[in-house]
């Protein structure tokens, strides 16, 4: 992890000019841009997406001045909605699981070995069972459990336990979080969707996979929305499947696909590597 | 293409016994196994599938003898659904079209090349536009134009046409055929749907995908029955997607999938290798 | 897992009336058989391979008088090599390790799961570091120095530790074994290779396949024989690459490789589905 | 295909300031930059590359003017080697052939339907056999017989009809090529070889394969450089093998990866996508 990184998001309307002035303005301050990818929208009028990394150890400023500048000389002219993060602010990151321990174990595994850059600040489960197998990882376990009359004190419990969380996982977490717990984390609730989304959204979707008869499953890391299973899809994977597979047997293929499909949605999200447009993601990765 | 092959396949309820009585049936009369696969549905009563290849140089007695024989001592008192299949029988097959050429030329390619073993008879198009692309490869191809208000007519004209076809294979054929249309051809009618079904049924499925904006997108081979993109599932494939391409980079990509998927079906079926059981398929590959 | 299960596995010269033999003596002392996989090779004289798994409740008579007829009436006549394995007798299995931990993890979390038939006997290292990483899962840890001259005595060492052992998985073991120890554990160490073999075998697969500029890269578990990295492959996988990814990326991804390949070949040996001729693998998965 | 697009390639030592240098200068003369796309190499001294995509409508001065502001204000003080094509500069393109059909279909196909942006100006083979299926594409076929002997006047021969070529493609061409012919055309030549390079280089690659025994094949398509099957690496596609299939089954199979292969490769080389460095590429796909 390089500590003089920083990381520019950018989305506005389209028009030119906008690299010229950007770069010119950090080649001004001594702020080296290292990478840069960026997207037009096709639609009209169109729209304008950027990620760009920049190097801070020849700056001339300080990162506040920096964005003070880039607010007033390129932000406002261009109507940008914009995030300049420093990498070594490292995100706090919350895992909310149920029984299935893969998705968990996976980010606790891959943040362990450094790969996550990210703090893992606690668990919340709704059962005690996978308390002993986070306990390896020295991060909190909170169990709150949950119920359809208690989802309002669960949530309110969680609420509090997550003040100051930038990430919410939903690591298999096999309860429906209400809209106002969704509205408390806008597109930093990340879920995982043990279906090829659109195909199979709701409950059991191996079986319902099974029942259709396709060749090929998969899964789907998405950000969390008001509506079900329907929010702005991160990541996507899939695996091939024949007649002889039983149901169970795809639930176990499915494991490898969702640890997968979440561990590559949480590393996206924690480098600064996506933006949400309306119901879609760009994702510069 | 071995002349000596030919191709059995069951369906029966599942009970002990099954291959004993039919691999001693064949080892009396000479013929030689050289491929068996079987397959044991989980459902209670289970359901027992089986795809055999034999040599009949060394048969003792005639195909349509052996059929008599497997037919009284075998078939018979285990409730077989079956058909004994010489493989240097070519089936007859007809390709339905209407603008896109892509698919329909993936199958006169492998066609003409060896790959597909059998007869291709005829192209049909509710359009004239790829009679050129067609006359090449010195099969007939047949304008039948089709309207809402001409399906009736123009059906009964392809039913003349396709008298004695043993596969129809809609290769990007655009028009929605009749109940009884896929009633005369039952389980002989190979569709391919241009999206990963269940996701993306019906019209535009291209746009659909990047409107939802999911990372892969599919394509899809199926028998087609009544039910419109909701048949048996033969085969299916998926590509990688970005937020970069355009509903037309989509297509493109689709295109490719498309041949794929439907040239993989149609070999299976020639070669008698797909089974269908309820909506499902066992395909034998 | 089913408890009544048996697996038979058969290697023999092709010749007519094996299934009918094997098939009918099974259903004469009631052993049904619920899946049956053969394959016939294309060299003259062709070789035959078969997997059965056979339900041994309705046995009239012991495994091992079925296996003592087998032996007479079948095996014998057909110049068979051949096994018989009762699912429910686990096979012993130790893990070798030298400092990487996510092929070791990606077995013992399977393995605590359920989802690996078999009994984790040990943990053996060259390196003291994984002790803490295993001892959640309650397997003993030994650590057995290695080195250049210590290979004998190391060797040594862990021949006693692994007496018993019905399979030896090298889960990124960093040393070379010798050819006295491999010839102990005929086709029963299983290793993974961090490359796409026949490409880039030997030392830093993927600073080769860097230096290279390949545009996918790979992993390759196998069995372990005399020549280095030359065994009979069991699975390999593949994940794309682009010049944006650093050495280090490419380990970061070729980790997930490795530790799906070695699961896969770990699962496919512990359910009796691999049989090795000659420097290849027949797969029945 | 628009036709005001235009794309500047640059290769040049890293250094701060050249993204803001270039797009300045754009930007002052009316070039939109509707795409922009780099990377910097990791090693010491960087290296740093860019793609850049600009509309040039709204250029107050011609392109070749443009071109000569470039090159004394940027390409020469950051010591760039660059170009700047007009993307409705159609490239003429050159198809070498032998007897094998499916790269040749594939590539005219697709440049047909208007997907290959170029003009392809002729096939060469040392076969005569491939002349009918070109003709319905409307582009000369010219036979060259060759021989061990008769390479030096078979190439002389190919060297004037490919006077004007911009890229010549090797569609399965079964013959080697001399350093001579290889240095007319630096970088200009494609070549599909029909294995994963670096596994399986020089002859009949998939009896290799087979051989081997591996559960993957794949197919490379690549820059042709003075050495045997060992220039940049363009694109690689794989599929899953097993025991059951035979060296011709995968030869089939191997088709279908080289089609797509060398369409790739051929696509992005048409569309100023790939940079050469050293014997890697940069593709910005």
């Amino acid at each position: 992890m390089n500590e003089n990184l920083a990381v520019l998001l950018i989305k506005c309307p389209d028009r030119p000019g906008i690299v010229a002035a950007i770069s010119s303005l950090l080649f001004r301050h001594g702020a080296n841009i290292t990478d840069l990818d960026q997207h037009s929208s096709d639609e009209a009028p169109g729209v304008y997406f950027m990620r760009l990394e920049l190097q801070t150890q020849g700056l001339g400023i300080t990162l506040d001045e920096l964005r003070a500048r880039l607010a007033e000389e390129v932000a406002r002219p261009f109507a940008m909605e914009w995030t300049l993060t420093r990498a070594s602010d490292r995100k706090k990151v919350a895992l909310l699981v149920s029984r299935h321990d893969h998705a968990m174990l996976e980010l606790l595994w891959e943040w362990r070995r450094g790969d996550l850059p990210c703090e893992v600040t606690q668990v919340i489960s709704n059962h005690p069972d996978l308390g002993p197998a986070v306990a390896p990882f020295g991060v909190p376990f909170h169990h709150v459990p949950n119920s359809r009359d208690g989802r309002g004190p669960a949530e309110t419990r969680m609420a509090e336990l997550l003040r100051g969380t930038d990430l919410v996982v939903l690591a298999r977490y096999m309860q429906i979080v209400s809209d106002d717990f969704v509205s408390r984390f806008p597109h930093r609730i990340i879920n995982v969707h043990h279906s090829f989304l659109p195909a199979f959204a709701g409950a059991d979707p191996y079986r319902q996979a099974w029942e259709r008869g396709v060749k090929i499953v998969g899964a789907t890391s998405h950000y969390v929305t008001a509506e079900l299973d329907a929010g702005p899809i991160i990541e996507q994977d899939v695996g091939r499947v024949s007649h002889r597979l039983s149901v169970e047997d795809l639930r176990r293929m499915g494991r490898d696909l969702e640890r997968r499909v979440v561990a590559r949605a949480v590393r996206w999200h924690l480098e600064d590597r996506i933006i949400v447009h309306g119901n879609k993601t760009v994702v510069f990765a």
